[in-house]
């Protein structure tokens, strides 16, 4: 069996981000970095991605020491995406202060000829154009997810349309269901989804947790209930790492039901580390004793038996 | 062991309710009405409230039929508390649009002495000092609970901490423990809480569930995803009689955490039934099996082990 290679294609980015608990300039981010970085302690990640010579040295360092291969990773002129955004209180909603895409703008992924044969492949929340040339370019993938946002939800619905017919896992934010879909029930806009084309859909509840449905399957799991979160930001990302890194983690072997809600629990302890502090700094030197004992109180925080 | 009795004090009440999914005009609600249902499976219980002359005959004898006794049910001159509202797609917030309190307006509980020895004590929401009043007569409780709402939490703050400080759980929803405590952070609200008195918060969170947290414990139970929620009025009351219903079913062994879970799976499981139908429709015919298949499906929603 052994662990299966794993395709990672978003953004990496500076960002700039106040919260109740406090304010940073220009950190380290990126759907592709906290992707990689919570993967990259299940299974060997390979990153396609794009950032300007201004990106830190000694981030591609760290990167490349957790094993992540970078042979996709494009340094370009200009300098790197920066978003600036903020929380309120609420921690589940991020407000968008401002983009710069920059060299982001002209990003045209080419997969390295090394990269063209991986199992696993998670689409970022990237424009569903990219998407779709990535997908012309695997081959034969075993499972491909992907992610989205409301922002390609209302601009380009047709082509990301496309891409979910093409794809064998949503992994989505609940608001964001609810906008692709026009259902408000769950249930009802998860079936919405798995009749374009993919046999699950994860729905992302930020501090209530995930809901997985698939083919007569619902796994609900609860967030970890932390008492301090310091920045959301990152959660989703480093959740959808560490459930496509479990399930590269199995290897050849079919994908069972529990195989997927084990997935669910390792990307929600995953995440659950990354909002204790700001940008990757807490993801960076997780151990897997830690990502352990997180899954055993996951597991001591939903258990009940009849006495 | 054996049974152990199980008083509440609360509403009764005529509903006209408004949701997506239909209208209804005057039918039978209110607090006290869907706690005794709810707990009427497990425990025999005892009610204490008001009606006006216009309540239906037919409602009292089933009730009665149920085994809930009634002694403390005092039909007033005048008409029945009237409760008026609407829910948008977001089934978790309920909109007032007009309280009749009628009848209600001049309940003052009096147990009747039959009453006044009875081990489980729920205070439904109302007024804190009808709160305390019955608080005063009861004697020597084993486990008293409460449930309050925002209106009293602005109105009336002193006399609600004084109640809180003599009870033993609160059983709350989420706004409400957020206003109640000024914390966002529920883990810290909960803390503030039990540094008041009680030994157990239980927050309602709709349909992302319940999170239950006492001195070093904590569970997180999910709200059972349903695809056809008609009426989420009287859920949180369901969910309460369910929870003190169990609890009162363990008769006089001492309580373990895993009783309080399975208290809250029992109330999460009746409340389910509640919300698939207008009014206590569905509340009135349940039966043990149909709860039990209910308790296991909430097993199968949430169970992940190593495989």
């Amino acid at each position: 069996m052994g662990c299966m290679s794993l395709l990672v294609v978003g953004s990496m980015a500076f960002d700039s981000i106040r919260s109740p608990f406090g304010e940073v300039e220009r950190v380290i981010g990126g759907s592709a970095t906290y992707f990689s970085l919570a993967a990259s302690y299940l299974a060997p990640v390979r990153l396609v991605s794009v950032v300007g010579r201004d990106f830190p040295k000694k981030t591609i360092e760290m990167l490349s020491a957790r094993g992540i291969d970078l042979q996709g990773l494009k340094v370009a002129d200009g300098e790197t995406f920066h978003w600036k955004g903020y929380y309120e209180f609420d921690l589940n909603t991020a407000h968008t202060v401002r983009t710069d895409l920059n060299v982001f703008r002209d990003f045209a992924p080419v997969l390295p000829p090394s990269f063209r044969e991986t199992p696993y492949v998670f689409l970022g929340n990237i424009d569903p154009r990219l998407q779709l040339d990535i997908l012309a370019q695997v081959r034969e993938p075993k499972i491909v997810a992907l992610d989205t946002m409301n922002f390609w939800i209302g601009k380009s619905p047709q082509l990301l349309r496309e891409v979910i017919r093409n794809v064998d896992i949503v992994i989505i934010n609940e608001a964001e269901v609810r906008e692709l879909t026009g259902e408000f029930n769950l249930v009802k806009a998860a079936r919405k989804i798995m009749g374009m084309g993919p046999g699950r859909v994860v729905i992302k509840r930020g501090e209530y947790g995930v809901l997985q449905l698939s083919d007569g399957e619902v796994f609900a799991a609860p967030a970890y209930p932390l008492e301090t979160i310091f920045d959301p930001t990152g959660a989703g990302d480093s959740f959808a790492g560490g459930f496509m890194g479990y399930l590269a983690s199995r290897g050849s072997a079919p994908l069972t039901e529990m195989d997927y809600r084990l997935a669910t629990m390792y990307g929600s302890a995953i995440a659950s580390f990354t909002v204790e502090a700001f940008s990757t700094e807490r993801l960076e030197g997780l151990t897997l004793e830690e990502i352990g004992s997180r899954l055993d109180a996951f597991r001591a925080l939903t258990e009940f038996r009849t006495v």
